[in-house]
């Protein structure tokens, strides 16, 4: 069987996973990554170039996967790309979805491409979770726990304070709610009660530390409803001990059955590189798409439309026989 | 939309779980219990006719959700079924699968109906975890966990050893073991190390109890590579500590990315009775089945070849709002 042959547009920290990922998989061949950049060099050395030569791959590639971000690389990027390549994106602006998904579609649908948008872990494995659990055990109660893990927006949001240098915030899942949750006891839970926010922040020379910490923890919609821990730190302690990009979470279902049976399911993962493994993610999805486009389907899709065995690279007699 | 009308074939605890779940889900309509017997007193008072009668309901009936054993119903069930009704089944002799796959299959195709088989929770949802687990981070190992739970299999070999009245006996994963592994520390972890075998046991008036626990905890296949406990009790107090049919475990997959960032993903069920979380399981996937065969569908197959969209009430549209 031909390789699939696989493009990655961007090379930030989820596109160097996928650099990693789509290399390792005995059934693709990694084509070229494309940046907004005439030339970068790779970590593997496989070729880059600029975005603007892609039309020169456009029988090169089978899939495309794209690695920018969902605030303003993939509304952009996403259909213009879809014109001409099958793509895989990990679009992850929840409320935004329905309109991107219909957008991608539309584009696909005319230009006889297949484009699978929000592949990765939530949305993505959580959310195909979520849905199981609640298809499987309908009379119940979700709940979802993120961390330990970065939250980017939250380390965005406080290095717009006055007199912060930089800083990284983890969000970290409280053990006594998980406990809660996994009894069947979690309604009534609060946002304070699930998750603690822990904050590392380097402070310019002189700064008002008390300051700095009233505003973080004061702040609305991103600290005041959560139980917030500030420490300050120097810029050489962020930078040694901060740097991984851990991340996992949990997404946990009880319910009952009968006269009063219960039952908790739950999915969990801790990841301690959150892009190569949602790099992992994508690049199974990317099998799945090759597949399913040669079987001629287009538009757009997520993984809720994508029967599991389409990801594998095994047969189905392999998996009936080693998996089922 | 009209309902889905289901069938079910098989009144032990298994069809009594479906039973529940199917009067549970507002899109589906129970139309009757098929058993070996001419009646039976249904605990919801539908109705309920022999087997034979099932002909009578060839028009009447969407979906014939088959409830009965893999020893012997099902591989004589199955495909006499199939001949005449969309189907789904539990078939769970992992060895077996391909061969009665492939018999299905061959039925499903002539007939040109649809038959799901192996659908619960292993296989099934575990078959899922593995499955997506595996290909998601290759570079990995699984581990499945089973219980705490009643494993019926073990139970019945104890209770062929002369001087057993009757017997339980419990799978209990091993704590420090489930810790290695979430760890990514499980390699070279024994039989003995992950389970540990729990019987409680009846003995007859008189009989040598020290036989009997050396029958036991010496037999092969069954507990010579477990650490096993027996525990002998009462008539009275087998029936009422031990009439639950609790169950559940955990597929564990830990591996690594990149230059050595390590993972762990984990699917875990916690069960009070192992029969009616079974049963949403199949009555979620007789949703599926109605639709594929609506579709087009026929043949067999098996979870994992089926969308998951598919046994959602929901639309696409909901699903991409509320769940992804």
């Amino acid at each position: 069987m031909n390789k699939i042959r696989i493009g990655i547009l961007g090379y930030g920290n989820l596109g160097k996973g996928v650099e990693i990922a789509s290399l390792a998989a005995p059934d693709m061949e990694l084509v070229g990554i494309f940046t907004r950049r005439d030339h970068i060099v790779t970590k593997s050395g496989v070729m880059s170039a600029n975005i603007n030569k892609l039309t020169e791959y456009k029988d090169k590639i089978d899939v495309l996967i794209l690695c920018g971000g969902s605030a303003t690389d993939l509304p952009e990027q996403g259909a213009m790309m879809l014109e001409s390549y099958n793509t895989v994106d990990s679009f992850d602006t929840h409320a935004k979805i329905p309109d991107y998904f219909a957008k991608m579609d539309a584009v696909g649908k005319s230009s006889g491409k297949l484009g699978i948008i929000s592949v990765g872990w939530d949305p993505g494995l959580f959310s195909m979770a979520r849905m199981l659990f609640g298809v499987v055990l309908p009379n119940g109660d979700d709940y979802t726990f993120w961390g330990k893990g970065v939250s980017q927006g939250h380390g965005d949001a406080i290095r717009r304070i006055e007199g912060v240098v930089d800083a990284i915030q983890y969000t970290i899942p409280q053990d006594e709610a998980l406990k809660c949750v996994r009894n069947g006891e979690g309604k009534g839970l609060t946002a304070r009660d699930k998750h603690l926010r822990e904050c590392y922040v380097v402070a310019a020379d002189g700064a008002d530390k008390e300051r700095i910490r009233n505003e973080i923890i004061n702040m609305p919609n991103y600290f005041a409803d959560y139980n917030t821990v500030v420490n300050f730190i120097s810029k050489e302690e962020l930078h040694n001990d901060h740097c991984g990009m851990p991340h996992g979470g949990v997404v946990i279902r009880s319910g009952k059955t009968g006269v009063g049976n219960k039952h908790v399911m739950e999915l969990s993962l801790k990841l301690d590189s959150n892009p190569e493994f949602t790099a992992g993610v994508l690049v199974a999805y990317a099998r799945g798409v090759a597949r399913m486009a040669t079987e001629g389907r287009v538009g757009a899709m997520t993984v809720l439309d994508m029967p599991l065995s389409y990801i594998s690279p095994k047969s189905s007699a392999e998996l009936m026989k080693e998996l089922l």
